[in-house]
C-alpha cells in the first residue's frame, strides 16, 4: 500500500530521536495568534513547521482566524475597547473587518488567563492568507511549511456548494504563491477533506480528530459540530483517517494512545498530536514517540525534547 | 536642583498609568538570554528598551554575556555538549570565543529550570557590543534605548587603570554608532559609574543597588561584591544615587519601598526595577508607580499593566 510520497508531510514526519515542533496559532503562549508579526516571529526563532486556521469572510477573501465569529477576547474596536458582540467573519466584507484589531488578549477574561506571557501586539489586523502565504515564498529557504486548518462552519456544513468555494478558494491561493510542496489542508471536518481530495488531489491532507471534549475550547468552535462521529472508532481511527487518503492523523492529547500510535506508523501515517503545552503532557508524548507535537509553547517543548536527549 | 536632560534618561521615565517595559538580557524568559536573535526578536515585538551586559574579551573586545566567566547552563562547545568549566572571558580572545555557542539552556541545571519556556536557537555565538549598537542604529527609527551593564570584574575592582580602558572601550564603541542619546551607562560598581562621569560626561548613569542578595542570583556574580556598601542607607539610597550624578535609580525589587520611591521621584531621579517577573511582584510595581519594569517576561508585564488599565 505504498502512498504518494509529499514533501510537506515528510516535513512533519519524525524521526530516530526526532520530535517535529509545530507552532499552534504561530505560537499563541509567547507571540499574539494568528497574526504576521506572530507568524514572522516564529520563523524567525527557527520554529518552520506553523499552524494557523482560514476562514472566509463575506467578498470570499481567505482570512487568518481562529473562530468563524470574531472572538471578543482577541479582537478590539480600532483604537477602541474589546469588541462585546460577536459578529459572524462571513458576514463581514475585508474592508469591514478593517475596523477591528488583534494582536492583544483581554487578561481579565478566562481566555485572556490562559496565555499570560503572550506579547502584546497594537494596531494590527487580521491577516489575509495571501499575506502568509507570500511572507513564507519569499523566504530565503522553501523550508516552512502550513499546517493550513481549513474551518468549517457549522452552519454550512451540509452546503455542497460552500465547501467546494471555500476548497477553491483556499487551494488557488495557495497555488498562486506555488506553496503546494510546502502546505498540509488540515481539518476537523472530513467532508472538506474528501472535497480536497477530489478537487485538489496534488495536497496532502491532515486529518484533525477529539474524542473527548476539552471544556478549555468550548466556545472556540473546534471540532464540536463538523467532525464525523468517532467515539466507537476506539484506535481504529488512523484506519479510517488512511482509508480515506490522509496522509497525517491529529488526534487530540487527550485522545491518543500508544496502540492507536502504532496503528497509525504501521499504515505509514505521521501523527501529530495537539494542543500539548504542558509538561507533563510533552513528556508523554517524548514518551510515546509520537512524529509531531502541536504547542502554543514551543520554546517549552524545545527544552523538554532537548533534556530527554531529543533532536527536533 | 535641575538637571541636565538626557533623551535616553526621559525613555525610560513612566508617566499617568503609564509604567515602562525593559527587556531583561533582551528578554530572557522568552528568547536566549543576551544573543542578536534575541534582541532583534524583542525589538520587533515591540519592547524598545533593552538592558544587557558587556564585559571584555582578552583582545579588549566588548562582547555581550552576563558572567565574568562563561557559564555553565548557557555555554555549549560548538556542535558539543555544554561546557564543564568555566573560563574567564577576560582570559579567551575574540576568536578564542568563537569555538563556544550560546542560544540554549542546559534545562537539567537549577539555572536552566528557571526559564522553561525560553525559545532554544542553535549555532550562534557570544555577539560583540557591535553587532547590537550596528542593528540599534540601522533601525529605521531612532526609538530603541539601552541600558547598557557594565560589568565590574570582582578581580579588578580596585584596578584604576583597568576601569579607565573598560569604561574607554564601552563608550568608544557607543560614540562611534552615534547612539550616546540612546544608551544609559548602567552598573552595580559606583566607581564604575564615577568613571563613566568623568571620562563621558555626556552620558546618563544608572545606578544598580541590592541589599537583600536573592539566593537565585548566586553563582551569577552580581552586586555581590563590587557595589558600596548600602545597607545603612536605608530609604536613603535615592538621595546617593542624586550625589553621585546618577539619573536612574535601579533597585532591586526586593529593596524597593514607598517612601524610597516617592524620594527618588522628589530627586527627579527615574526609577527602573529589577527584575520583574512574577505577577505578585508585577503588580505591587504597579500598585507603587515605578517608572520602569525590568523584566524578563515582557509580555506577562503587559498584560498586568494592561488589566490595571495602564499604558507601556
Amino acid at each position: 500500500m505504498k502512498k504518494h510520497s509529499y514533501r510537506a508531510v515528510e516535513a512533519f514526519r519524525g524521526a530516530d530521536k526526532t520530535i517535529r515542533i509545530v507552532g499552534h496559532r504561530g505560537a499563541r503562549g509567547v507571540f499574539p495568534e494568528n497574526t504576521m508579526i506572530g507568524f514572522k516571529s516564529t520563523i524567525e526563532m527557527g520554529i518552520n513547521l506553523l499552524e494557523f486556521d482560514v476562514v472566509l469572510c463575506a467578498d470570499g477573501v481567505p482570512v487568518i482566524t481562529h473562530n468563524h465569529a470574531l472572538h471578543v477576547p482577541t479582537f478590539k474596536h480600532v483604537g477602541g475597547d474589546f469588541i462585546d458582540h460577536e459578529p459572524k467573519v462571513l458576514d463581514l466584507t475585508w474592508s469591514q473587518l478593517q475596523c477591528f484589531e488583534v494582536g492583544r488578549l483581554d487578561s481579565s477574561t478566562q481566555y485572556g488567563q490562559r496565555f499570560p506571557d503572550q506579547l502584546q501586539f497594537a494596531g494590527i489586523k487580521v491577516p489575509k492568507l495571501d499575506e502568509l502565504l507570500g511572507h513564507v515564498a519569499n523566504l530565503s529557504e522553501n523550508n516552512v511549511y502550513l499546517m493550513l486548518e481549513i474551518k468549517s462552519d457549522p452552519n454550512h456544513v451540509n452546503n455542497d456548494i460552500f465547501r467546494k468555494k471555500l476548497v477553491s478558494e483556499v487551494t488557488k491561493r495557495v497555488r498562486h504563491f506555488d506553496l503546494i510542496n510546502q502546505t498540509l489542508l488540515h481539518s476537523f471536518d472530513w467532508r472538506i477533506l474528501e472535497e480536497c481530495k477530489s478537487s485538489a488531489p496534488d495536497f496532502p491532507t491532515s486529518f484533525l480528530t477529539q474524542i473527548n471534549h476539552n471544556p478549555a475550547d468550548v466556545g472556540e468552535d473546534s471540532s464540536l459540530s463538523v467532525g464525523p462521529n468517532i467515539k466507537n472508532y476506539g484506535d481504529h481511527i488512523p484506519d479510517k483517517v488512511f482509508e480515506k487518503g490522509g496522509s497525517l492523523w491529529c488526534p487530540n492529547v487527550q485522545d491518543i494512545t500508544p496502540t492507536g500510535l502504532k496503528r497509525a506508523k504501521n499504515l505509514g501515517l505521521v501523527t501529530a498530536v495537539w494542543t500539548v503545552n504542558t509538561v507533563e503532557e510533552i513528556d508523554r508524548m517524548i514518551e510515546y514517540g509520537v512524529d509531531a507535537i502541536v504547542t502554543d509553547y514551543p520554546g517549552r517543548v524545545q527544552q523538554r525534547l532537548a533534556v530527554n536527549g531529543y533532536n527536533w
